[in-house]
């Protein structure tokens, strides 16, 4: 029953690692379309949101499945938990990387972000595909060194979202309407795509170390 | 045993009618807040989403702690993993809540909105207040209808939403960049709110009806 149980904690692994490996994929996606204005990629990442979406249904299926079969306690019954809750924070990754998709295709043929942004914006995207890159060997490996790491961008992305705002709030500002909300909304998802990732971080660091407060505050 | 079970079901239950209360009381205040530059209400939003989050984790240790001891199989099983999903949820629409009373605070003493754009975020407001009102009715009650009625006032939300963007970027907008993000974030924040209403109406709806398919797809 117990090797029974690793084996399926492993399978729980794996399919998170899966998940992870995906939104990898979507937010470099993303990140390419929306700088270069690039709709089918956009289009793409919206299709390939779904596959996302079936396998986070697939995995909480399975997870449900194993409390029920092997009633797991104690620390157990929190990998599991914890199992359910990474998933959904997965899910949500993947749709931050479909609304900066979306953004693209709404403004095509026209570039989502004027000039004046887009060295912030690339330093965004590629922070957060170093973010989702480094939550695939987070989950992989659980080496809590990796969560501090993700800590660490969120950090500058939080500093880089903040600069967002003072441009466009600054004097030097030449945006329209349709610039300054594109601006708003992709900062704000490029932020929330890190902000889920620290959660899930937190969720793996309490796993591994046992810290109740580390993991928990916070879904 | 099961009598016991059936005890801590109607516990879990009357604490998320409890939370769901608190963020009713969060969503009127943060919307008069905003209303009325009333930075000192704002202030209070922002405090209170603090006791959101406390009950939120309490009910959420109490929920695995079912587990843990009941061991509860098939539907009893699913009720507490939703009742995990629904606490998380209303933990966030507290934070939908808690990000209008900032935008308050920011701007303050400048009002938040211009004057263009007051009726639309009045009815906004008034729609989440209604939303945030039936979601405890519902949590009570489990009275699908009540689920039909928080589907209906989402579908005005998205129309709201998308009327504020129509506003922004025609011709006879006024307003600066400034007047442009508060639009955009706080038309987010409202239509976020009502968003997690509904996944949580789905969730009662799936466990009232035993309908798997209309409860489980989104978090």
């Amino acid at each position: 029953m117990r090797e029974l149980f690793q084996q399926e904690l492993r399978e729980v692994q794996d399919r998170l690692v899966e998940i992870s490996t995906l939104v990898e994929a979507s937010i470099s996606n993303a990140t390419r379309a929306f700088a270069e204005s690039d709709v089918k990629l956009a289009e793409q990442v919206i299709t390939d949101d779904t596959k996302i979406d079936e396998l986070t249904v697939s995995l909480d299926e399975l997870a449900i499945n194993i409390l029920a079969r092997q009633q797991p306690v104690a620390r157990d019954l929190r990998i599991v938990v914890s199992a359910l809750r990474i998933s959904a924070s997965l899910e949500r990754m993947g749709d931050m990387s479909e609304h900066i998709a979306q953004l693209t295709r709404y403004r095509f043929p026209e570039k989502v972000i004027p000039k004046q942004l887009r060295t912030i914006f690339g330093e965004m995207g590629k922070l957060d595909i170093e973010v989702a890159r480094n939550l695939t060997i987070l989950l992989r490996t659980e080496d809590v060194k990796v969560a501090e790491q993700i800590r660490i961008d969120d950090d500058k992305m939080d500093e880089l979202h903040q600069s967002v705002f003072d441009k466009v709030l600054g004097d030097s500002w030449k945006g329209g309407a349709e610039d300054t909300v594109d601006a708003t909304l992709a900062s704000r998802y490029h932020e929330r795509f890190a902000d889920h990732a620290v959660s899930i971080a937190k969720k793996v660091q309490y796993l591994a170390t046992g810290d109740w407060q580390v993991g928990y505050i916070g879904h």
